[in-house]
């Protein structure tokens, strides 16, 4: 199959790999071994959760992976089409996962194997692996997912959030809270999220929240006296509920002020380390899935 | 041993690698499991598919592949020399597979590990490995070897080019055509060409070549009207044989008109997958020669 | 543990993991397998011994590494801090080897995850694993170490400098020569050198040393003349000892004369190979030391 954006996956495919995630949390699964199993990473931008994550999961799992970080161009050749690289990348894995600069493409891969969207760029861009991972985040809580309050704090429009808005749409929380710059709202998409019971919001909203999600704002995106007002201070984390929790798909620059990051309601690292059972539940759906194919 | 040019290795070890290489692709070997070998991949130039493919293959072998591809000076310090980061890497592998910015140096290897070139530069460059995987490719015709019409086209002192010439010097098809520029040419090399009975033509002659291996020409080597002409497009196309195939060491960047790229006679990805197969049986002969040398 | 210093390791620990290497280097033991060991390799610096040295033990014990060399900022975002690239990075793995810009930091590692200095930068920079592989070699000689008159020659202020320094004074040779220019003296270092007898010297006392441990001077921290007088010439090596070694931590710019390099004393290379095995040895003792923990 090819993970392009999060759609990709249905609800039941979703579940079973955010709860099998889970069993390998609580040590209550053995992790299979796929000792047969190349996994690409074909990292084309900037990555460490993504690319790092994955290539530990593979390796939980006794499998292999293998890493093209560069697709360097010189001074007498421009570089090859994406579609060429991630193709032949395809003929050398079971599985790929791949970075872009760019939109993912439309490629036809090889039959059996698998691609995976690992965060790319453009209008459009996802990244529906951290939204897995952002889900089952969310899904740790004491309450469930439908009692839930979330604030999603930042530029709604990068690629993280785009995956997780996507993905609450069919997992739907109590009530999601954006909070974000007006300068940074796509129309089109406003019309959707108010479809989707999308409430926008000011910073002193997230006080109702359970879950405070720190997207981040690139910088320059906004004049930088607006962008520090969507910052998670101390002052707000003085009035901030004793239970609430604070996650981030990282890398976290400057948008949680440094004297709050201690704060022991900081869950993303915990959300970080988590990632790697997600990862791992995915790659064993997919080599799952490849394995039935040959059965039919 | 070191595999630096093509010519490193004997025709009856050529044909037991691509004999093998057959036999993987076929699934009628069961691949051996090297699983306490270490293939050194020290690649200080741009590569996909050899890097990748390496990699690939030694995992496809149970074995365990590390990897370097910086060498970088900084402020305060120059690189030191090849032969030494060349030699570093050779004692902590077993095998090593290099891609050089520079010619492959003159290095004493430690006693034991193998050294391949995995595409140099410079005036005698080489690419074994990569002429290997194209002869693997002519040899998946239906028609004997010495009954195939090959054309080249491109420049013929790239290393993919002057390794396949050196290999089918050896293992002659019927006809060799190369279409290329005279501002391209050696006159050396043009000599030694003529004794091998190389046909030098123009673009039409491909259309009686069973294979036409597209090179490429580095983009200002010639002026860029008369580069443009070297090119494969849709026209020509529709005048080929429909059981002519083309192939092509890539990246592809322009010498195959876009348009022309879904033709089914594309034959570059498959010879790119393929290449796998022969990656893995050249570390397999590696592999048992030195446990024949070791049984001594 | 964190081995972000030589004086992280005690005395017997440091024993028992050259003994250990002297093990593997004789084929006298059997590395272990662990199987389970994931290895993460940050390398956010230029490496290739430190690198490529880590990847092969781990592989050689069976142990899965993985490896990001890159914590790109881009346009629109500054990096990460350090703290966070790092302790992403222990989420993933048993052992962490970082290669820093900086000095390495404080930070809170995840339980029972290691995490090692495979070289920083700064004031007190340091570069623990080199220093067990320099006393390694010195190890290797056929006189006991508290016979040994050894020469550092060289910046003294570099990372495997430091720490082979420190080092030093915990297993003393018999002398201790440093060769360096007043210009690269620290007045708080020289005054704990004096107090462990360390005696500075001028190019001509390395006549007297079983080993001379070339340090390097980075480009530009003296004139260019000065920098070239501390050059092991052939001259020099004429006047040597048949029995003296020469040493350095590698890479080795200009430090050793070209025609200097091929004399059978420089066992810089064996020093580089031996390397392995001292990194193997201390994975061993780390993961043990894990066992250990696990077992109360």
């Amino acid at each position: 199959m090819q993970l392009k954006t999060i759609d990709d996956l249905r609800d039941d495919d979703i579940l079973w790999i955010l709860g099998q995630a889970e069993n390998y949390r609580l040590g209550a699964t053995v992790p299979p071994k796929f000792t047969e199993t190349v996994v690409g990473l074909v990292f084309l931008d900037a990555s460490l959760r993504t690319h790092f994550g994955f290539a530990s999961a593979v390796a939980r799992l006794g499998g292999t992976s293998i890493s093209v970080a560069d697709r360097r161009a010189n001074d007498v050749s421009a570089c090859e089409s994406i579609q060429d690289t991630l193709r032949v990348a395809c003929g050398y894995s079971d599985i790929v996962v791949a970075r872009l600069k760019e939109p993912f493409p439309l490629i036809e891969s090889n039959p059996g194997v698998h691609l995976i969207n690992g965060g790319d760029r453009g209008p459009r861009q996802e990244h529906p692996t951290q939204a897995l991972i952002d889900l089952f985040a969310l899904r740790r809580s004491s309450k469930p997912l439908d009692e839930l309050v979330v604030a999603l704090v930042g530029d709604l429009r990068m690629r993280a959030a785009r995956s997780l808005l996507a993905l609450l749409r069919r997992f739907p929380p109590k009530r999601i809270l954006a909070v974000t710059s007006s300068a940074l709202m796509d129309a089109a998409e406003c019309a959707a999220d108010s479809a989707a019971n999308i409430e926008y919001g000011g910073m002193l909203d997230v006080l109702e929240a359970d879950f405070i999600y720190m997207i981040g704002i690139p910088n320059g995106a906004i004049p930088d006296e607006e962008r520090s007002s969507f910052r998670l201070t101390r002052e707000l984390l003085n009035r901030l509920s004793p239970e609430a929790i604070v996650l981030s798909p990282m890398p976290i620059i400057d948008e949680i002020h440094s004297e709050a990051r201690r704060d022991r309601r900081m869950q993303f690292l915990q959300q970080s380390d988590d990632g790697l059972y997600v990862r791992m539940s995915l790659i064993e759906f997919l080599v799952k899935a490849s394995n039935r194919d040959e059965g039919r």
